[in-house]
Formats: structure tokens, C-alpha cells, sequence
């Protein structure tokens, strides 16, 4: 069992990580204030491991929710159906959402919570790598708009955060790998001890080794915890967590959300940003490829694609939330551990590293 | 001119009272930190003011979306619909909203603000007596539901409140009556000196002497403001606030919304609440009437009505937010000036109390 405190005053909280912990009540009901939850899952999750949090919450009224796996749920007309469910009940103010399952889950139930009378209890149980060292923790809920993803959205902290790793044993490799891009960035953005430990340690991560993946969920979330204890709302310092995002935003968008996973955009951003800051000088070739060669071992793209052009991705860049005034700021590195936020690079280098990763 | 702060920390922000102070460029301006603007304002507003608005904001990229008047615009709709224009700008992080007119359009651009990339800077421009003296301070923001008034939303201070006495002039009597049951129920909560202030000058005010008005706002805001800093999120003392609300909401429900003005059925709600203090021999017969003859003098119902039921009422506070687990936690009053949140009155007493007001 792991504990990692989240400290943020009067909104402060817990992140357990625990293999079987969905099972024991004892994490959940002293969270719980009244006597009424709301649990949101997923079609895939639900089948799995509905009935074990379920019987963990144990006395309590219990409403299920599920919806559809699937990145286009995270919408507003979802959590207009949920406000619906809430209402037709009705929820009170002392009820509990929990959202169980991966980031779609936890930030449009998370989005609910933080809307339905001005903002419910949230109890986040994430199911997926991604959403156990990312989504789950800090408090970011929202949806997408046809125009722009995350682009309606609430600062909302959940009460508690309960990690299981054994649900990553019915994650597919392919999940878990994405997840493992945002479990990388936490290395290059400011742990270099870190990214050193997953050097070594990698395969053990990759083969579900219990202890390798409890450390490293561990890691990630102090990781994630210290810097969302600096800046909750992202002015300043928080911001370096989108290494690899306004990129892995662009390549997402060209892909519309769909053959590209999150965390696969997000690891050949973050390969871009690590590029871009190579050819500014700010980086070495050896530090490039420790980045490039981790990313890999995580069977995370690192090739140019023929998904997209370069003139799509800068296009899609351009009408990212991180744009201020026309220029795009970006992430980048000063060193594995050292990222840095700069509009001070030259346009030519950020194009020919787009053009390097795109087609054409 | 008055100055009120409200003080919540990093949060913090002044509520600024004159007379033509819309005009006023250096009121604005310092307080916008981008160069987009987003004035929210409605059809019967906007011809009045928003070009004097518009002019103050000079040197601004000002978009303005102008929606209808009335209750029903404040729906997730219409959010839906700002989000869009928002998006299609598109307007980035630093930009600031703008909310000028009644309470409708504060809430509903209020909340476009807090979830527009999870929060953007609002300033609130309140038009009416009741937006000016309640709904402009305190940063509940939201949209009804089919199901409820108010159920989704979110707290999001404004950077600033800016009241223009001088746009009460173009407000119906009916509406300026509204506002002044807000105001009459911060004396009945928790200010007696100010209470007997109205007593004496309630002409005064109706007659909109600009004195006695900047007063009446100032002494409001600071009555609020103080129960705000408290109690931003409503965990405790600020439910006092909502002397009235629940009565009133259920005579709102009953009548769709349409018949009643809010302010009326909150002053007709504040009356009950305190003929069921009288019941339970918690206040005098005398203080009973003092509040009567004080809301009937502001032009406000204090008459038995025929549009609802007391059945329907009490069903209706059935549904309200501030029920717990089954019992309705009402606001009454221990004497002018100290009211208290309680369950503990006699359901028999509710019972007499809503048939002494309705139809049955």
C-alpha cells in the first residue's frame, strides 16, 4: 500500500494505491458523507469491477450510470444526461459521485460532480494506467466541444483518489503504453532520478511486476502532487505538465480523436518538444535519444507518421488553449528533469521538426 | 461613490456603487487583463448601455452576444450556444466576460466564464436592483434544469462588480420592488439597525433618491459580502441567504416560473418563514408585522394568493436543494435581525403556514 497526500488546504486529499483496494469499504465509506452515491462507468469497466466497489460501499444508495467506451462520450450532451439522472432521483448536496474507470470516465463524471448544485463530493477510482498517474489527480474535469477538446471544464478536487493496480491486468498493452507517456513525461519535465529508475526498470513495469508498477504509480502522482500543490489552476508552474500535449493536441485533432490514443500523441509530442529543444541546442543528441529509446521501450510511436501534414499540425496548434496573443507556447526541455515554458524559439526550427514527424 | 471588498483571498475583489460609473474607462480597464472581451448582455440592456460599455473598453477586441430576456434564456442551451461563440473567436485564456444586466444574464455568463477552459475573469456589470444587491456578489453562477431552478452551475468570483445607480432608472417599478426584497432580507437575517434604517426611509429609496439607493446597495453588499467571506461555498452560514428562497423557489415551481418575479416570491417566502417563526412563538406578533408592513411599502406581495396549492408548495420544498435526507431545512427567524437555520418546527405548523398563504 502506498498513500500519497495531495495538499492543497481546505480541498486536501489522499491518493491510495493498493492492489485489490476496490474491494475494501473501509477506503470508501469514511470518504462518503451522506447516504447516496452516483457511480459513473463505463461498458467496458462496469462488467468487471462495478460489483466489487458496489458491495465495497456497502449500506449506501447506490445509482449506476454506465456509459459507452470512447473519447466522443466526453461531451456535453452526456453530462447533460447525467445532470438528468441526478435530478430525476434527486441527488442531494451531501451525495457522492464516484467515476470508475479511465479519463473519460473520471472527467465528465468529475464534470458532473463539479456542476450538479455548484459541486458534489467526487470519489475517483481510475482504472487505467493514464488516468491513475494523470487524469484522476489535480482536479482538471471537462468535456470536449466540437471545436476544441477540454475546452469546457472545471477545476473540481476529488475526496479521495483509490488506485487498483489489478485492474491494469485487463488494461491492453496498448492502454497501458499510453499511459506509460505521461509516467515518462514526469521524468523529463523534473525527475531526472526518475526517468534513471525507468531506465532500469522499465520491462518490469511492462511485464505488471507488482512492485515496479506500485512505484511507479507512486512516483508519478508525487510527481503530478507537488506541482498541482504550486499552482492548482495552472497560471504558472502547472503548465509544465502539457509537455507533449499542445503537439499530441494537434495530432489528435488531425486524427479526429480516433486511430491516434492520447497518450500516443502525447509520447511523439513530447519526442517533438524534445526534438525542437535539440535543434534550438538546448538538449544534447544523447539526452534526445535516452528520451526517444525510453519511449520506445513503452511501445510508444517515435517514427514520422503519414497521419498528418506539418501544415495540419501548426494550423491545429495555433488553436490550442495555450496560444496567448497569436504565439504558441510551448514546453520544452533544458535537459531530461529540466523542461522550461517559451514562445523563444525560431518559427523555422518548430516547423522543420513538424516536418520531420509529419508527412511532408 | 462607495468601495465594498470582499475578501477571499487570492479571490478578493471590490464591488464599485456610483452613479454613472458604466462610462468610466479606469473602472474597467485595470481590471482586464487580456485584449479579448466577451459583453454578455440582453435585449432590453443592451440598447441602453452597451454602447457606453463598448466605449469605456476602448482599445479591446469586444465581442458581444445580446440573448433574450427572461428566466428561460438561463438554460445549458444557451451555454451551449456561448461556449460556440466563444470557441469560434476564438477567445483565449486571458480573456475577460462581461456580464451586463439582471441576474439572468450575470449567472448565465457567469457560468460561461467558469467553465470556458475550466475558468476565465468575469466582471459583473448588474443592471437591476436585485442583480446589484445579491445575485452580482458572492460568484454563484448557473443554469436551470427542466427538473429545477439553478441546479447546474458553479462558484466563480468575479474580478469585479461595477453598479451603475443610474441604470435603475430604466427599470419597472415591479422589477425595482423585486430587488428590494433581497435588500429587506438582509435586515431580517442579520442587520436590525438597517432593517429600522428602511423602516424610515423606505420612500427614500423608492423614489430613488440617489443617496438613500447608494446606501441601501452599499449596506446590502456589505451584509452579503460579509456572509460570502464566511462561507464562500455555502457549508454553513451563507444558507441563511436563502431566507425565503425556499418557500419562494416552490411558489416559482408552482407558478412556472412566469407569473411570480423571483424578488416576489421571495418576499412572499420571506413572510412565510416568518408567520412559521410566529407559529413556533419564536418571534412577536409586532416583529411579524413590522416585516409585513415593510414589504408591502416596497411594493411587495404579502396576500394570500390563488395561483398555487399548499400541497403543490410543499411538494415543490420537497425537491429544493437545501433538503437533507428527507427533512426540509428551513430559514426562520429567532427575531428581526436573527435568523437561523433549522429542522426543528413542527411539521404541523409548516402545514398552517403554507394554507394561510395558499389557495387551499
Amino acid at each position: 500500500m502506498k498513500n500519497v497526500h495531495v495538499g492543497l488546504g481546505d480541498r486536501s486529499y489522499s491518493i491510495r494505491i493498493d492492489s485489490g483496494i476496490r474491494n475494501r469499504s473501509q477506503e470508501f465509506l469514511p470518504w462518503i458523507a451522506g447516504s447516496q452515491v452516483f457511480v459513473v462507468s463505463n461498458e467496458f469497466v462496469a462488467p468487471l469491477y462495478l460489483a466489487e466497489v458496489r458491495a465495497a460501499l456497502g449500506g449506501k444508495e447506490v445509482t449506476e450510470v454506465i456509459i459507452q467506451d470512447g473519447e466522443h462520450v466526453k461531451s456535453l450532451e452526456t453530462a447533460t444526461m447525467m445532470f438528468s439522472r441526478m435530478l430525476e432521483i434527486p441527488l442531494d448536496r451531501q451525495a457522492t459521485v464516484i467515476a470508475l474507470g479511465g479519463g473519460v470516465v473520471g472527467d465528465i463524471a468529475g464534470f458532473a460532480a463539479a456542476c450538479y448544485q455548484r459541486g458534489i463530493a467526487l470519489i475517483q477510482v481510475p482504472t487505467t494506467l493514464l488516468s491513475q498517474v494523470d487524469s484522476s489527480v489535480g482536479g482538471k474535469t471537462g468535456v470536449n466541444h466540437p471545436l476544441g477538446k477540454n475546452m469546457i471544464g472545471s477545476f473540481h478536487q476529488p475526496r479521495r483518489v483509490i488506485v487498483d493496480t489489478e485492474t491494469l491486468g485487463t488494461l491492453d498493452t496498448r492502454q497501458f503504453s499510453a499511459g506509460m507517456a505521461e509516467v515518462i513525461k514526469y521524468g523529463v519535465i523534473n525527475d531526472p532520478d526518475f526517468f534513471e529508475w525507468l531506465e532500469h526498470n522499465i520491462d518490469a513495469v511492462m511485464e505488471l511486476d507488482q512492485s515496479a508498477v506500485e512505484y511507479t504509480i507512486e512516483q508519478s502522482c508525487r510527481n503530478k502532487a507537488s506541482i498541482v500543490e504550486q499552482d492548482e489552476r495552472e497560471s504558472g508552474v502547472r503548465a509544465l505538465l502539457n509537455l507533449g500535449h499542445t503537439f499530441g493536441h494537434a495530432i489528435e485533432t488531425a486524427t479526429d480523436y480516433r486511430s491516434w490514443l492520447h497518450g500516443e500523441a502525447v509520447a511523439l509530442g513530447m519526442l517533438m518538444a524534445a526534438t525542437l529543444s535539440c535543434v534550438q541546442g538546448w538538449i544534447t543528441e544523447l539526452e534526445l535519444g535516452r528520451i526517444q529509446t525510453l519511449l520506445e521501450r513503452a511501445g510508444l510511436p517515435t517514427q514520422p507518421s503519414r497521419d498528418f501534414s506539418s501544415d495540419t499540425l501548426k494550423e491545429n496548434m495555433l488553436r490550442d488553449k495555450k496560444v496567448q496573443q497569436g504565439r504558441i507556447r510551448l514546453i520544452l526541455c533544458r535537459g531530461i528533469g529540466r523542461a522550461v515554458v517559451s514562445d523563444d524559439y525560431s518559427m523555422s526550427a518548430l516547423d522543420r521538426t513538424l516536418r520531420e514527424f509529419a508527412n511532408g
